[in-house]
């Protein structure tokens, strides 16, 4: 078998209680995760699509997060009773689920609408 | 800023005692990790490579296991004096680094050379 047709990462990370930015879990389970797998498997593509647990994806304001891997597909506000569509539309049939895509001036950016442009408290580094 | 030019996942996953798979790190932390974090701020690529952490990534009998994105080159066995290698050559340069990557016949398959064909404890279940 070659790398995975495509690789699934989902935010597990959960900052300190106080911590300036949110946190994608609670207590780092994800039902986001644990649903995306199950109906992966379901689908028949195990073999080919991985769904992998993460660390912090750095998007936090935009979370619950998960990215596509080779697509570099970022989703923000996953909610589990997303995964159904991501796993028939994206990952069997290769079409994002472009409602769930973070807008591109969200991505990857020190500040934009969602994201105050300074965190001062050290707790907050990224990790 | 667009998608990350290069997404690096370190597996940071630790297996409970007594597992038949191998763990990529001891206690959830990983100097590899911290190695190339600091490697790649210093090169002055922090806002365009991530150095993430993640969980099983299931190739854990050739970890400590890293896996690039969108490039989908795997490394095995990687070590923390590994990781200047990768920054200078790979991550800058874009040049993979040919002696760390796992063999094709032994990434993604349910066996190979280095991985037995039989798990049976439903503990060593892929997370």
């Amino acid at each position: 078998m070659p790398a995975f047709e495509r690789h699934v990462f989902v935010c597990c990370n959960t900052r300190p209680e106080g911590a300036l930015r949110p946190s994608c879990t609670r207590n780092g389970t994800s039902a986001l995760h644990a649903e995306l797998k199950q109906r992966v498997n379901a689908a028949g593509l195990g073999d080919r699509v991985r769904i992998n647990k993460s660390g912090c994806l750095d998007q936090c304001e935009h979370g619950p997060m998960v990215v596509v891997y080779p697509d570099s597909v970022w989703y923000g506000n996953v909610q589990p009773e997303d995964a159904a569509e991501i796993v028939a539309e994206h990952l069997a049939a290769g079409r994002p689920v472009e409602r769930l895509r973070v807008a591109a001036e969200c991505l990857n950016t020190p500040s934009c609408a969602h994201r105050p442009a300074v965190y001062t408290k050290p707790s907050d580094a990224l990790s």
